[in-house]
């Protein structure tokens, strides 16, 4: 009798074990996607850093990279069904980092000062992170209004790897950003 | 009679050109707050080219001028009674750039690496993420729930001028901008 008591308190405290690591794991499992959010962010920091130290390429990889993150980061959301509104909130803040101020910073540093690059220096940055809170406030399904500020900030970065800067690439792609044209999602 | 029509006519030419001018001075109008949340962003932008070229100093005092910018965008919205969600979200999104990711490239350049530096480098810029994706979706009215991201940015900058950077002092405040101390509005 003695005995099987002891297994039952043996099985109960397992049993608390058990449901405190399923908790943890759920939690854990929560928190992934913002994870990654926060791996795309750390990437623009990194890709700033990379700049100040005089290397383009690597800071134009890790833009890529930062794509990589921003790419996974809401399937995993959705895959987990763990969609929260702070994830959308902390994916904006992430990507006007990586691919608005981290090209910007990138292009300026191996391009000339010229009247067309002072407009693009500031048009790129400015034209993503409205086109962002834009979309935040106006969300759309199935297609884009405007070039997403990833693809825009992946075409400097791609023209970075080769030294090459376009001002007038920077400010078309601003222009196209806060454009109302459709582009389909990927 | 003849003359009567044509003064007609020419007060309804008048008439709609007044309109017209005051259509563009009311869109004008509108459009300030969200011009003065631009202007934060631009300050960020500004003080990370500072930092790259070494001018340190001038890198904190375009936070501060960030800083100027986002006490006014606010406030001016609401004085104007144009106060908009779009404005709100431009307002995070600049906000990141100047007090998140400008004053950590600022502590950056001016520090050696070392173990406590790496996560106040990385803990800062992620933790004012964080807190600024809370408070868009959870806003708070009278006080604030941990500190503010300007408050942080602003602290860091500060000691900037004096060529100190405390990865200690980095780091404890990331953890009271994620922390869910009240902070009393200024």
């Amino acid at each position: 009798m003695s005995n099987t008591t002891e297994t039952e308190s043996r099985s109960t405290s397992n049993n608390i074990y058990l449901k405190l690591a399923d908790e943890y794991a759920n939690k854990l499992r929560r928190s992934i996607p913002n994870a990654l959010t926060l791996g795309n962010l750390a990437c623009g920091l990194f890709s700033l850093i990379m700049t100040m130290n005089g290397l383009h390429r690597f800071a134009a990889l890790f833009v890529f990279l930062a794509a990589v993150f921003d790419f996974f980061d809401g399937r995993v959301a959705r895959k987990l069904g763990h969609v929260s509104p702070i994830g959308a909130e902390l994916d904006s803040l992430a990507d006007v980092v990586s691919f608005g101020v981290a090209p910007t910073i990138l292009a300026y540093s191996i391009s000339q000062w010229s009247f067309l690059m002072i407009i693009a220096f500031f048009s790129f940055p400015l034209a993503g992170a409205w086109r962002l809170a834009r979309f935040n406030i106006h969300p759309t399904t199935g297609h884009f209004v405007g070039l997403p500020i990833p693809a825009a900030g992946l075409s400097v970065a791609f023209l970075a790897l080769f030294s090459y800067v376009s001002p007038l690439i920077m400010i078309t792609l601003a222009g196209f950003m806060v454009s109302k044209v459709d582009v389909p999602k990927l």
